[in-house]
């Protein structure tokens, strides 16, 4: 039976080791920075509500990749400001046939990963969740997962649709392209409008959406991705207005993920998002004043904890 | 003797009032809504220490104009959002020959003036100080005020000359021009570029100065007020940047009134300033999408407030 280590077993995480152990076609195994989380999974198994209900054993979750196999897949789900450590770390537990899918915020992750890794697969992942307590997860809302080869790594097709059908079969819907730039790209300009402002303003998404000065900005900001997508050759999945629209429509006072981060005090995604947008415009010659001007906000807003000594 | 009113004798509009009161050379009034500020200056005078010590009496101080005389100039300075308000209940302190000054933030204050009363002045102001108590301001750092006659007014010189007199001569120094647009301008471009990112970032004029990501932000806003002030034939006097530079090298670590207004949840002057170098912007044709952004995420900010029933 093959082995598939999941990096990163938070919320996101989470769902997919559960899905992956509910399908039954692998052994999963979990590496996360939380004791409590991993000490509860080993003792009880992990915990889905919400969305979907269900409760798996796992083959083995550790806070030490020296105790846990090598293995022929991993689905890095850490925030992205941690790809690297984590990476670096897990790194062990991957061989020289090993494949490795990010399934993570922004654009940059799978870089990072290809630095230790042979085989890599660009992902990007649409379902929302959140820990309730170490070894339970809140399933907040279904979605699709798009993944294709990282080009540099000239990973097969054969190994994507692999991973996708572990995946799909398990209850988590996974499409495998050839190119995934295309779906990472729109979630990444929804994200690069819809957090930063959400953080800076402190409004959550539906009334940033209604308000319509934040309302133009986020157009502003999409046109911007839009523009430097298009500079790639990347052709969008669908439209980053309907994820605002979607996100607006629903029920709750969702807050954007930067603004929960701002709120907690934690660094940011904002390199994987407006910068990363800034980089590629950079380098393809489109200008991108407004999602440098995020990236520089929330950068300065996180240096203030440093000038306060936090 | 004639007579002047100060209009929102606040921070600075003590400072006016002081040394007008000191000069001798005219009977001067307050009109203010703080209760206890006015109680304590005719109770007790009004008393500046800091940069300068001095101790004053008023002719008389008050909460309604009703019970001020007709005065031969006023002297406004109120937050600009409170510009309508006050001028509106002031009206009546003014005939057909007075002459109404404004030393406020911002661009937008005249005009509105210029709505209640015949002959205004545009005025800008670079002194800054903190009400200490009430009948009591801390004088903070000295500087000189610019004034000159608000175009569609016709004030003539004379008039403007005047009121720089009685300003320079009891220590205030203040240099009538004929157009006093460059000086305000100027001004503007320092606060539009350094209250926002401040207000957003939370960094103290200093941080954001030094830190490159705000520090670049600061320039982009700069660039795009100097090409609106430009397209309008305003002769900027000085240079934005050196405002910025003379701040970061001040002792201490001052907010700006923006970010001060943030953490107090104020309504801030943001339309007054980056509201303001848009709506000139348009008129002449010069693309704004930084101030604008600065404009929406400081709106977004204070609609937060209301979203969340504060």
């Amino acid at each position: 039976m093959k082995k598939v280590l999941v990096v990163g077993c938070g919320a996101i995480g989470s769902l997919f080791a559960a899905h992956l152990a509910k399908g039954g076609e692998v052994e999963v195994y979990a590496f996360d920075s939380s004791q409590p989380h991993v000490d509860a999974i080993n003792r009880s198994g992990l915990r889905l509500s919400g969305a979907a209900q269900m409760h798996v054993k796992l083959a083995k979750a550790s806070t030490d990749p020296a105790e846990l196999p090598v293995c022929d897949y991993g689905v890095v789900a850490t925030k992205a400001i941690h790809t690297a450590s984590a990476i670096k770390a897990a790194a062990r537990c991957f061989g020289s046939h090993s494949v490795v899918c990010s399934v993570q915020n922004g654009v940059g992750n799978e870089e990072i990963i290809a630095g230790h890794v042979k085989y890599v697969i660009r992902g990007t992942t649409f379902p929302a969740g959140h820990i309730v307590e170490p070894g339970h997860v809140g399933f907040d809302i279904k979605g699709d997962t798009w993944i294709g080869p990282f080009e540099p790594t000239s990973t097969e097709m054969e190994r994507v649709e692999e991973l996708a059908g572990y995946l799909t079969r398990g209850g988590m819907n996974t499409i495998a392209l050839v190119d995934a730039r295309g779906a990472q790209w729109t979630k990444l300009i929804f994200n690069a409008a819809t957090n930063p402002v959400g953080a800076l303003t402190r409004l959550h998404h539906g009334a940033a959406t209604r308000f319509p000065p934040t309302g133009e900005l986020f157009e502003a900001l999409i046109q911007e991705g839009e523009a430097v997508a298009k500079a790639m050759g990347v052709e969008l999945h669908g439209n980053p207005r309907d994820l605002v629209a979607k996100g607006a429509n629903a029920p709750g006072k969702h807050k954007a993920s930067m603004l929960q981060d701002v709120l907690a005090e934690r660094t940011s995604e904002v390199d994987f998002m407006n910068g990363a947008i800034v980089k590629w415009g950079e380098k393809y010659g489109v200008p991108t004043p407004l999602n440098k001007a995020m990236w520089a906000l929330m950068k300065g807003l996180e240096h203030s904890r440093a000038e306060e000594g936090r």
